[in-house]
């Protein structure tokens, strides 16, 4: 009995390789997901060479629920990702910070035997998070991460309404970190590589715009109270530090192997703040789905096919830094 | 007219020169004080070779009055570091941070014709600390700087009483956070070089202790919330970033001139926060006074005639890294 599902991993290789889970019957809160859309990651290039199914930006729709199950049920559309799986003992869990459980598997394992990129999941009810009515599967998927990340650093910054708000980068990430710093009251300032993105990052909410690409210093006039780096190599941070106000904060958002170099003394005399995160508390995925969708804010998506094909030319151009702005994954039935 | 005053100041060769400072006649809300006391911090030292008077960690006596001050009187004992002077214009001073005002003259100018190493200095009233009655001027002298810049990080990295903090480095600052952070009810667990500072840490309130001389890895059990690191040089990052908690500070306070470098995926990974800082904004540093007072927190200070040779002493007993733990020069007279 049980179910088994189609998924898609890395492998030794990087090649995505097609393969099958098998499941048990569902105990206790656990709930049967059917997926419609899985949003794309860089993550996902991370771990091309990892033995583990891929995907953490899933959104799909309630097929059957456990013994357990208190809310949910058949026909809901709900969405999650990998980091929301914890124990619930730990202090981090008890803190409300499941995402950083002590017992919360980490990526590039053969653990992780489902993911987004998938037919089915199956999780616990208390991780999958039922979809405000008004957002869409396919514009809920890459919020689950992408949005998630950078809600988290404008929460985790302590922006306000009155703050101003640096974005640096303007891809999966950076396009909605615009549109949620401008929806928060903010005014938004943004970095980007050429000016190739300005007409679509001003229409995303931008109030300026960057170009950083040789430059060696930035006049911005008025310095930024918080940045979001959202790049996904480090940016030259000789760059940024001196565009910071008294008191601000620079969060670098992306995954990198390298080692975090900034120059010290602007933090002392600054009262500069640097700040770590990655995806939100549950309580806030929950605020920040609600938020986008009171907002409008929605990822602009390239949509692909859910197979070997569609996913391979999908992760090529992500790694070729032509997506704009976020890949995702499409159910063909 | 006027007041002249003895000075001692940094030279280029870096040897201490007594020199002499006219000022005219107290206008608005300026204070003549007569220096009773001078704490000597590390940050002289770097200032050794430059043509500015020393000393900002001043302890004196009013001696008389402009026309326009408001409160203190002639017999009040006063407390200042330069960092106070301030426009109370622009944004920094607005919101509070007067330490860090846009026209704030910076250390290493021959603008610093004042200062604590000296005989007498004129300060606007507004940038005197009236000394708690219980706090003897001599114990005050060393929370002008050393305590306010601790005191500061642990009011940045927002330690409450059942946080768990890591005091790196006991010395001027470290001696006094490690004194702060008891007082306000933390576990306190203090890294030092070796054991020989063991016996005084414990002694001034630290519930751990460990040495991490030679050491490459360090099993401390709990880990730490907030770690403040006072160290004269920066320590050696790895050994530390894996012992914070989640959502934890790590607090730098030592001028250096190198960069920061640190391991970067850590700080997403567990939440982790760098926060830059120096001395208290004005309110904050009258309410570390009274804390101080009100705990009996005072620094362990080695007393040196106010004079070439005294000065000279202490500088070079803090340089050898054997003063334990404050050199404080005493007015003779």
């Amino acid at each position: 009995m049980g179910f088994d599902f189609t998924v898609y991993k890395g492998s030794k290789d990087g090649k995505v390789v097609k393969s099958t889970t098998h499941k048990g019957d569902l105990n206790g809160d656990q709930v049967l997901v059917k997926v419609t859309h899985s949003g794309v990651c860089y993550t996902d290039v991370h771990y091309l060479h990892a033995d583990m199914v891929l995907g953490h930006e899933g959104v799909g729709i309630v097929q059957k629920i456990g013994p357990d199950v208190k809310e949910l049920k058949a026909g809901d559309a709900v969405g999650w990702s990998y980091e929301h799986d914890c124990c619930g003992r730990c202090n981090r869990c008890l803190s409300g910070w499941e995402s950083m459980c002590d017992e919360r598997k980490m990526y590039g394992s053969a653990d992780f035997d489902q993911g987004s990129c998938a037919t089915h999941a199956i999780w616990r009810e208390a991780f999958l998070f039922k979809l405000p009515p008004t957002l869409r599967n396919e514009d809920a998927a890459p919020l689950m991460c992408a949005g998630s990340t950078v809600f988290n650093a404008l929460y985790l910054a302590n922006v306000t309404p009155t703050s101003r708000v640096g974005i640096v980068g303007v891809g999966g990430l950076g396009h909605l970190a615009i549109q949620f710093a401008a929806k928060m009251g903010c005014e938004t300032v943004v970095f980007s590589g050429t000016e190739s993105k300005k007409a679509d990052a001003m229409k995303l909410g931008a109030t300026e715009f960057y170009a950083t690409k040789g430059v060696t210093s930035l006049d911005i006039g008025k310095p930024v109270d918080h940045l979001i780096v959202t790049t996904s190599r480090q940016p030259d941070w000789n760059l940024y530090v001196g565009l910071m106000a008294p008191c601000g904060s620079i969060s670098p958002v992306s995954v990198s192997q390298e080692n975090l170099t900034l120059p010290y003394m602007p933090l002392l005399e600054n009262t500069l703040r640097i700040q770590g995160g990655i995806t939100c508390a549950r309580k806030l995925q929950r605020q920040m789905l609600d938020f986008a969708a009171l907002h409008g804010i929605k990822p602009i998506n390239v949509l692909y096919p859910f197979n070997l094909d569609g996913i391979e030319r999908c992760l090529k151009t992500l790694i070729d830094g032509k997506m704009k702005y976020r890949g995702v994954l499409v159910a063909e039935d």
